[in-house]
């Protein structure tokens, strides 16, 4: 029996090779990640000309999964440099790769990474409209919009952003809309809101919301639906224009669902620590426990340079609370594109987040690595703690730099050193310290 | 009415001058603290000894303050270069500095510290005790340890750390404690388990609290009690030392309080992110709402080299539910001791957990950066959100790394800024791209 989808297969209970693969990873039983997948709480965005992927599972119940941004641009580096971060990113961790090209030969970039990257790809086909079309923004219509959405598809991108939610009702509302101080600021979302300015029409991905879930449907692409009113401050979190198009997010999750297409929900963007949990709860009962995929959230807005460290924190408490899915940000963010020091600073802070949450999630096994660390660092045994390190070559390169006088410790604390004093007396050995 | 503390001087309705310096700080009356100083659920760390400081207030309804931690040691590098670190500290926005040297002329560096520094000076004591007594660990008596908090008191400390909580009862208790995987993490604390274990003396500090109150009381010198039991690992935090060592502190603080001693309490450590609000919680009602400063906590153990990214989000989430004082931490905790730049790392991390904790728990005035912000980035204004920026150098820096080629947005986007085209189509103006 032929099933387009990862959904219907496991609506009409089959098994794929992508779910047990998947359900392998995570440690779980393939029936259990098949149930998950036919009520659309888990996705598996595996697109079928996407051949080298390794596929992963991403839902609330499940690990949590993050997503590295990069692409070539006017502004950024070659090809080559992009495709090289794209291996790095892999290496360091990276579940999915998001490739936000914008200029130059983007169709060859893309292929490229499809044809290597055992990582999910997403995409978000609005930027790549202009390149494609090579026509002003207001001359593309309809048509154009859903052409590129295909084109991608066939390039075998497994999961694309799309602003559905912004529709003219949103639009208008937002237009209104007095209280924001940061308005709109999704790139795609700010750039559909131009068209739809300009040229007075309905957001084509709302009108055509149809013929859109015939193309994800016929390779298995999953839609991200892109949030174009997420907040881009502090200020404007929570607001009505941002929980209004949620609620079409909601209604669009549902038809996508009607036709077996897989659905991840994107979220915000800037919020303050106490809004992230209630965020997290709304965004599952008006999506009907879709997989929520976070940019951030970045929970001040006052440190460019440093948003790695604002994303973790949001990230960490929105993961626990249920975001199935973080979208890194690097200390380049708010700045300048980021180099590749700045996506390993990134992908650092998000994996940190990520597992953090698994721990307090009590994802099964989660806490063994952290437990196995720590009887490392109680023996003092520094190759094992260094071979368990979220990232080995720092740990060591840190420690080299900096050698202790006393061998079994670390500069820090010396000869001071809990763990060698503990373990010492709690042996019957006496305790003393040197301090000249 | 001569009064000895900032605790006594309150409960007898008197406002100090440093009561009304810190209150213009939090921009909050001097009365309205007053209450929460007699109360004990604020302090004001600020030794008769220490000319120089320029006083806060810490308490949980207050912003959030942070703690650097320095100091001269075997492994160190000179007295000038902590110094160095010590004005720098002071410069990029520490509340407060522990002086933790543990070797070498520590009183000299001490009270150089003591004479130049701003922010509120905090020590161990413990620490200074073989330096100062040249006599093996086991050797030193009651009256030593005692002495050397004197010293210190003498030398214009404001707050020290004490780990008056680990007495024989809970010494023993974890002795045979057999659950825990990394026993005491504390250095005080292990320094003191060893010497009670050598001599078979109960814990001074304990047994000598009275004695011990009146040398803080004569200074004023806000007791900061250590917690021997912390969790040193995710493994083992909220277990039964830990909380028990809290329910003595609590017993402690109501003693100090009784003799007009300001009194904060220390707390963990290692602790996944779901633990963090009922350990605030419970620290409040066990130490009767005093004061809470944590060292952390860490959210994960796997960490090495990012740190300061682990406990800026148990810090953010702990403050966030009451804590007032966070400890940094930086990048080179676990592996060694940290440079300038690490601290510099550190400082920039607590910094953004307190302020991301202070906007969460509604601070006065604290969202007014936030917005400040958000509006200059509506306005792409970059000097502006360079000057508001929590760090304007790395800020700077970062952009001019790489300059877009249009010149009111940023290389992350160039030309799909959506601050440049919401502001162009909301002006009526055409929104289009140059995509070659």
């Amino acid at each position: 029996m032929h099933c387009y989808t990862q959904m219907q297969s496991a609506k009409r209970g089959i098994i794929t090779e992508e779910m047990r693969k998947a359900a392998a990873h995570e440690g779980i039983e393939a029936e259990s990640l098949r149930c998950m997948l036919a009520e659309g709480v888990t996705v598996i965005p595996a697109n079928k000309n996407h051949k080298s992927l390794e596929p992963k599972a991403i839902g609330g119940m499940l690990k949590t999964k993050i997503n590295v941004n990069l692409g070539i641009s006017k502004d950024s580096s070659s090809q080559n440099e992009e495709l090289e971060k794209a291996i790095g990113a892999i290496e360091l961790g990276a579940d999915a790769i998001m490739d936000l090209s914008t200029s130059g030969d983007t169709r060859a970039f893309r292929t490229k990474l499809t044809q290597m990257s055992t990582a999910m790809i997403g995409s978000v086909p609005i930027y790549d409209a202009l390149v494609f079309h090579k026509k002003p923004l207001k001359e593309i219509n309809a048509k154009d919009w859903l052409d590129v959405v295909k084109m991608h598809a066939m390039d075998g991108i497994d999961f694309v952003t799309i602003h559905a939610g912004l529709n003219r009702q949103i639009a208008q509302k937002l237009k209104k809309e007095k209280n924001r101080i940061t308005n709109i600021v999704s790139r795609g979302g700010s750039l559909m809101f131009a068209w739809m300015e300009m040229t007075g029409n309905e957001n084509p991905f709302y009108e055509y919301f149809d013929e859109l879930l015939e193309i994800c449907r016929e390779f298995d692409v999953t839609i991200s639906l892109g949030d174009a009113c997420r907040p881009g401050s502090t200020h404007d979190a929570s607001d009505a224009c941002q929980i209004e198009e949620l609620i079409t997010l909601g209604e669009l999750t549902k038809r996508a669902w009607e036709k077996d297409v897989q659905v991840i929900v994107e979220g915000p963007g800037h919020m303050s620590i106490d809004q992230i949990e209630a965020n997290m709860k709304i965004q599952k009962t008006l999506c009907h426990g879709a997989p929520f995929y976070v940019l951030g959230p970045l929970v001040t807005d006052v440190a460019p340079g440093y948003d790695h460290v604002t994303s973790a924190i949001g990230g960490a408490i929105a993961a626990w609370h249920g975001a199935a899915f973080l979208c890194y940000v690097t200390p380049a963010e708010h700045l300048r594109l980021p180099t590749y020091d700045d996506m390993k600073e990134g992908i650092m802070a998000s994996k940190i987040a990520a597992h953090a949450a698994d721990i307090a999630k009590k994802i099964p096994n989660a806490a063994n690595w952290d437990n196995d660390m720590s009887k490392a660092r109680q023996k003092v045994d520094w190759e094992r703690m260094f071979s368990l390190a979220i990232d080995p070559q720092k740990a060591k390169r840190y420690r080299a730099e900096s050698m202790p006088k006393s061998e079994d410790t670390c500069s820090m604390c010396g000869e001071f050193c809990s763990m060698r004093n503990m373990n010492k007396i709690l042996n019957g050995e006496s305790v003393d310290i040197n301090v000249i």
